[in-house]
């Protein structure tokens, strides 16, 4: 006996509960054209990932049972397999349905609950405790839920009920290591158990965090035989025998870590414009890096006639900036709009007199300069209805070098979380695709340019050690003395680095969202007080 | 036999373990020279509360350690209760330490781990489940943690292990319900158990929360006889007698809620300053109600020789507004300063050309006049190191009527959750105290003063419903027909204030931090998305 099951790897949006079972809707009207005896849906595909308090609120559940009723009419010649939050007296469930010939066949919830890093399930569901093992086209399915497979405990009680195959579905956020060790995992469980295993995983960015897609099928000798595109929706294909799984898809080239990140940035920014409903985007152009690198990735994300580039020279732009900037933008054909900072900055100096320093290098200057900046930029972004994207990395944010309301001043942060030298490590992988953002600024020493002959590096530690030490202490909690190992900076070096992430974190509370790519993205992955007494 | 214990309602501050190590110090040394016998500190008193991710650092508990060996030295004479954080094993713990005649004589581990509203303790703790009793100085005591207290079977579990009395130690953050809450919790499990209860209570600002103090004891007979004083720091005695409390302290006279709340503020916002080491606050002040009444908290928190007051008005500044101001200023006697938004909003104005509307009652002029008075009001914040509060209240907060990088630009928001109904109790509390907030200014319509003639209630309903629509809606999670009946207000108004919540989302975290008071603040309360297709 053969089965046919269909992988969907659908990007569903949070609280849009109708239409995300017309999506689910349209996938199994679709599996069903295929001949598809199986279709499997992620994790709360009904509700998207993550609700959050929107799981608190009393209308949710009317709306999820009238949703999950039409979707059970649908199930009389399919099988559908899917996530959905669930209310039963009083207790909320991560819950698995297994829809049969019109009918709940069988229902699972979410043993292991993450609480940790963005996740905050406890918070909101109950755990369950029973395996669910559902026989049904020839197959012992047993069926887990994202977290579950982390841990050895679920697959193997699964396989004692009598499991043959494992389903897992999922909604599992990016980072740059997640692709593979989700690989790791399955085989983990797979060398465990003996059991094939499909993975569905969800697709679509979610306010900071992205889930890439890239779903994953093992066969019973631990095989990878499928692995779905990532960053794509789609429908994919596995046949089923004897409780094994044979692909009937094709195989895909591996992709290079570079080319997920980009990705993962540019579907991010892409996704949030379209969930939040922005026509456009504009990106202060400054012939730096970041910013270059920025909108290069706003055009490949909502096109180049979405976009439109803000040049906002002061006294301080060199020549060179905007000689590389021009070239950027005529690399790119998009559209610009150059506006002096200048008379706005002096009427500022007027106006505030004597309560303003004498010596123009001091930082309220500085500060200055960057807010004209945002508030010319806000003044396009409101009256064209683009959102502004700020253009800081995440090196640049750990330490707090940014202007509140100034740089900083946006509605996305398109390199929220991508270290400096990692900012230039996509600039040169873009570059490789087509050549879009001048050598030049890939070359030249960064700069605000908010003072004369200004370079990040006379206030900070060059970008490699700088980046080194964020790493080890944001990502990998390391203490001083490893940090001092692995980044070859002085202790005193690290203890400055470390006490200006301290200071910035009441910035970085007022900053604008921006996609995790790291294994510790600042916001709600970490949680760190702006009072604090530590450091 | 008598036995004197001292309940030590402290300020400690959140990762500075050696200093709150020597505060705890300091309050032994003084109870000792009271000849008190036990000396009862709050939860995680070592560490602050809450620690949040400061708990994962390595570094955090060999500073623990340190401080809870110097603390054991302290206790040979007299016993010592507190909490602090433990490791032990890859689990981290929300302990109680009993320390007595030099040694560790007992432990605890919180059984109750609250994850929910602000509180994200399975994040972080492993939960205990033996309870704890220690026979001392004639009493034998059930030791309890915080939530501990408000299940039944903790204390249960207390009691049948032996205990004759309970101690509870907590971190309880304020809302204008919880002083009440507290008390009838306290009374419902003395008539469970039978036994007097003993409940301290930190004092102290962490961010967006305030502790509140008033530590409480309750007898055997269920009477309330030592309320400690609310938002204030100090030793408050009992004696003890065959497990039963006595106070040694005068009965203070019962507070309004306004007064609490006003100085839930004003504590609130002294402490978020001199934690964070700001010299001063600027306020900028409009002739409006919010100005006028953050200037007056900001007066009693820092004392009005470390308050300014800024003065910045615009073509559509009425001279009422300015009237007002100025005697609000000579009321209080605070400095001020003036400047005008005009010649930087003309030179935004010509700079941006045609690229702005010419329609200059539009929200995109409107928002750069907000923004210059957000620049100005930054650059002196800068230039003096003193913070900027910002003045919009819950009401403005929750439905967006608010400028980013304007009005919302600052580094405390002191009205944040005080909805405007409750700005007016406030007001009128403060002036019955002494008159500082001219009665004009109470009574005229709330106008934002950014185009000509405008009333805030030109586009949002009259705060009266407007507010009873949002309390219903946010912090009791009513559905739509249960608003309708209690707030008076037509189901489109009410869908249209929920639309407006939702959509304002994405200027919430950007605002800056405000201090608690109700009972679901925006911040880590309320956990929404800012992309949903909910509403």
């Amino acid at each position: 006996m053969t089965t046919k099951i269909a992988l969907a790897q659908v990007n569903f949006f949070v609280g849009d509960i109708e239409g995300n079972a017309q999506k689910i809707a349209h996938c199994v009207e679709q599996a069903r054209t295929q001949k598809a005896h199986i279709v499997v849906f992620s994790e709360l595909a009904l509700s998207g990932y993550p609700p959050e308090d929107l799981l608190f609120r009393p209308s949710f559940y009317p709306r999820i049972q009238a949703a999950l009723a039409q979707l059970l009419l649908l199930s009389q010649d399919i099988d559908i397999i899917l996530g959905t939050p669930y209310s039963e007296d009083t207790h909320i469930y991560n819950a698995l349905f297994y829809l049969s010939e019109g009918k709940l066949l069988a229902r699972y919830a979410k043993h292991r609950l993450p609480n940790y890093g963005v996740f905050d399930e406890k918070r909101y569901f109950t755990p369950g405790h029973q395996p669910c093992i559902v026989h049904r086209h020839g197959l012992s399915m047993g069926l887990l839920i994202c977290e579950d497979l982390w841990f050895a405990e679920p697959a193997a009680q699964a396989l004692a009920a009598g499991a043959q195959c494992l389903i897992s579905i999922n909604a599992s956020p990016y980072d740059h290591h997640k692709p593979e060790q989700r690989v790791a995992i399955l085989h983990q469980r797979q060398q465990e158990t003996g059991l094939p295993i499909i993975y569905v995983q969800s697709v679509g960015a979610q306010d900071e965090c992205v889930f890439d897609g890239g779903s994953l099928v093992l066969n019973k000798q631990d095989k990878l035989i499928l692995e779905a595109p990532y960053f794509e929706e789609g429908l994919f294909y596995i046949k089923a025998e004897k409780n094994d799984f044979i692909s009937l898809e094709k195989k895909r080239p591996a992709r290079s870590k570079e080319s997920l990140i980009y990705e993962a940035l540019r579907f991010g920014l892409l996704d949030y414009t379209q969930k939040n409903h922005f026509k456009g985007a504009l990106v202060g152009l400054s012939g730096g890096i970041d910013s270059a690198l920025t909108l290069a990735i706003a055009c490949d994300a909502l096109g180049v006639d979405q976009v439109e580039a803000i040049v906002l020279p002061s006294r301080y732009t060199s020549d060179e900036s905007m000689h590389l900037l021009s070239e950027q933008i005529k690399l790119l054909g998009v559209k610009h709009t150059t506006l002096s900072i200048e008379p706005t900055y002096e009427a500022l100096l007027h106006t505030l007199g004597d309560h303003l320093s004498t010596d123009m290098t001091d930082l309220p200057h500085q500060n200055l300069q960057a807010r004209v900046r945002g508030i010319l930029l806000m003044a396009l972004s409101n009256q064209t209805g683009k959102i502004l994207l700020t253009t800081g990395n995440k090196s640049e944010m750990a330490v707090g070098y940014a202007t509140l309301y100034g740089d900083m001043a946006g509605g996305f942060a398109v390199l929220k979380d991508v270290y400096k030298t990692w900012v230039y490590r996509l600039a040169r992988y873009r570059n490789e695709q087509s050549y879009v953002i001048p050598e030049k600024i890939i070359l030249r020493a960064p700069t605000a340019e908010l003072a004369p002959n200004q370079k990040d590096e006379d206030s900070l530690p060059p970008y490699d050690i700088l980046d080194r030490i964020l790493e080890a202490y944001i990502e990998e909690g390391r203490s001083l003395e490893e940090i001092a190992a692995v980044s070859f900076a002085s202790e005193q070096d690290i203890k400055r680095v470390i006490k200006m992430i301290y200071r910035a974190e009441y910035k970085r509370r007022q900053s604008a969202p921006g996609i995790k790519i790291t294994t510790r993205a600042f916001g709600k992955e970490r949680r760190y007080p702006i009072s604090q007494g530590f450091v």
